[in-house]
């Protein structure tokens, strides 16, 4: 009996036992997954690691250790909680922390000053009311909103020094030391930081904004350039089609304004980089992307018939099927040459032939609803339905226009480069009648 | 001529000091609309400074003083940074902060007695090579999604004690005490912040969530009771309608997936408080918040025939006019209910009587459609256009009704009030057979 116990706990042990190594197993793959998926968080980890070993020499060496003291660890402090993964949020919380740094230092050792030299009895009254003044100020100031955007990192830290100098003066009558020990250690650290992030493989946020930006029109693109055939082939063999599909990328474009925002906030701090001038118009990256973002909410309507359950009859759909297909492919291939030709930081013609064909699909399709759609011997509902899947459509071409102005001034405003036009006429079948303008570029 | 510079720089010094006046009164004005909009923030900022001069004790009485040294900045340094607007950010902050310093002060000891073991040439290499080790694998497990979310400040506050710990132990061989100084002001910051935080006026995160998630209900209930008259009686003096106007509220929801994802995680480091218990299904709000969201994509649609140019003409709207008013005005009610209900935290009948109105409004406005708007004799867009408002009106009653769901099913986890139904059936001329349960509580 004490054996058959003894087994079953030793099974038991082998199943925990395993169940564990599967655990581990699992969390090592998905940390596999997350490096392959992006192999730059894995160059930042490394980065991260040097920085702060290379700080750590501060302590290392004595004369740089005789020189700062204990105060030397703010320098590795600084590095941790500077060091990001894009060099704009580096740099902007580094800037933050260096200049608040100095002006609240400065201030706290004035505040020091005053307090002594009002006696014994005075000072740590006057300390305790100069720190709940300043604290409170402080913080309500973290609630402008243009305060909290750019530099609420900076006023964190404007609150701490403060306190820091002011209160610990209070014990420690070096306190002028002490400050500039605190501002010259935080600036070694955030530039140490900062070197690092910029010229070891740097990631630069604006290039992240403008790729995202490039990006989220070409899933508005995928979506458009297959709706035709999903729509018009549904019904054939009844099927309702997978929720999950492939086609559902644009998703994420529908929330995508916080992440915008940031992005454009952070790409401010950074340094003329590449073809990314200082001033690069970062502005204008948030419209195409609020425009972008428009056009997803009628992709969201356009995409609830995709997978709505009441689908009209394939002889229905079929009268708007012709143009309706165009519309669609044309208006993916205008976003896809648009988010291309971003890529590319070049100039695509301002004449886009997709975009007017698209158009003329339009027209055609107005036609069809004004001449047959609404005289069909069908349930009205149906025609009804098509009618909302056809005016998404005409919607879609305006937003792809919008789209189409607003990164050609975002074009001519960051100076992309000019592409010669090459004019072949006959490899566009158009009913336009100049020649086009071909971006030769794709 | 000198005299007139004089003159010209005395007006221009009296121009810059009026500029340099209204600037500092503008100032003034936008501080006083912050305080007035929420003054909670008054509050914060206040509770701030009293946490921040209490830790200045520490400094201030010498027995503490004598006990924990200069240490006892790290009191103050966490107040500051600990201290967050609401409950949970702050215990979330906090507990991050005690956890992650207790865990990385010990394997920093560990990490220098060992390194001590292999003598004086050893010991810098030892050191230097741990730190990149773990600053390195810390960072990459900051991209580990879970982890982000709950416990990245917990992550970079490891890398921060361990680097101190053991970096700082190859100077200072009383690295056992400096650890044990860290921890201990650390959790006499974290306390003091978390206390003021949680007994002075708290701001609970979860409450924030419960009533940012009803105002988005309300917000598009005002969009939807009034989205009838405005859009059929906008073509009577032929104007398009001011895109500013007071309907437009419901377009923030269309954004605010990322700050109800940050409040849910926040919320549930919240002990219980009210009504709101511990295991409160924060999960279930952002179910509620998604369909709410997915409700409001549909408006957005809905809100494009609104502010469109392209009006159609009165008597082909007036053939939808009756049954497209009622159900907007009705699921508008159904939503208004449930953020009442929400709101107060009380059950609301499954039944709901504004839903089932709108659902025979919808009967009603198929039958129109069928019978009459396809055999106007006016152009077949403006019949189309028409087409697509109802079609999105019948998405909108079903959104409402998964919404409901969606908070009846939260209603029940949270334990909300069960409100004694009382059975008017008068009162509702419905067309449903059986009498409905009005809930008394609106």
């Amino acid at each position: 009996m004490a054996s058959s116990n003894n087994d079953h706990d030793q099974v038991k042990a082998a199943g925990l036992f395993e169940r564990l190594r599967g655990k581990i197993v699992e969390f090592g793959l998905m940390l596999k997954k997350l490096g392959q998926d992006d192999p730059r968080r894995i160059v930042h980890s490394l980065k991260v690691a040097l920085a702060l070993t290379l700080t750590s020499m501060l302590f290392y060496f004595e004369p740089l250790y005789d020189g700062f003291g204990i105060a030397a660890m703010w320098a590795i402090l600084t590095v941790v909680v500077v060091f990001e993964f894009t060099v704009g949020a580096t740099i902007g919380r580094g800037l933050n922390r260096i200049m608040s740094t100095v002006v609240a230092a400065a201030l706290g050792i004035g505040a020091h000053r005053l307090a002594t030299l009002s006696g014994n009895q005075g000072e740590p009254i006057l300390i305790a009311l100069f720190v709940f003044v300043e604290a409170g100020i402080v913080t309500f100031f973290r609630f402008i909103p243009q305060m909290k955007a750019r530099y609420d990192y900076g006023l964190l830290i404007f609150n701490l020094t403060f306190c820091l100098i002011s209160v610990s003066g209070y014990r420690d009558e070096e306190v002028i030391r002490l400050g500039f020990e605190r501002v010259s250690t935080i600036i070694i650290g955030s530039f140490t930081a900062v070197t690092v992030c910029v010229f070891i493989r740097p990631v630069w946020i604006g290039v992240e904004l403008h790729n995202q930006i490039a990006t989220n029109m070409e899933k508005l693109a995928n979506f458009l350039e297959e709706f035709g055939d999903e729509y018009f082939t549904v019904s054939e063999n009844g099927q309702i089609r997978d929720k999950s599909s492939s086609l559902q990328g644009y998703k994420s474009v529908l929330t995508s304004k916080g992440s915008e925002d940031t992005m454009a906030n952070l790409a401010r701090w950074e340094p003329g980089h590449g073809r990314f001038k200082f001033h690069h118009p970062w502005k204008q990256y948030l419209k195409v992307g609020t425009l972008t973002r428009q056009c997803a909410f009628k992709i969201e309507a356009l995409n609830n018939y995709l997978t709505s359950e009441a689908q009209t009859p394939q002889e229905v759909k079929s009268i708007i099927q012709g143009p309706s297909v165009v519309i669609s492919s044309e208006c993916g291939k205008a976003l896809k040459q648009l988010a291309t030709s971003m890529r590319k930081m070049t100039k695509s013609s301002s004449n886009d032939p997709h975009i007017a064909k698209s158009k003329d699909a339009a027209e055609e399709l107005k036609a069809v609803i004004r001449s047959s759609l609404c005289k069909l011997p069908a349930d009205s509902l149906h025609i009804i339905q098509e009618g909302a899947v056809a005016s998404l459509l005409f919607e879609i071409i305006r937003c792809t226009e919008k789209i189409a102005d607003a990164v050609h001034k975002l074009a001519s405003q960051a100076h992309f480069k000019d592409v010669k036009p090459t004019v072949t006429p006959d490899q566009e079948n158009s009913v336009n009648d100049g020649p086009h303008h071909v971006i030769a570029i794709e």
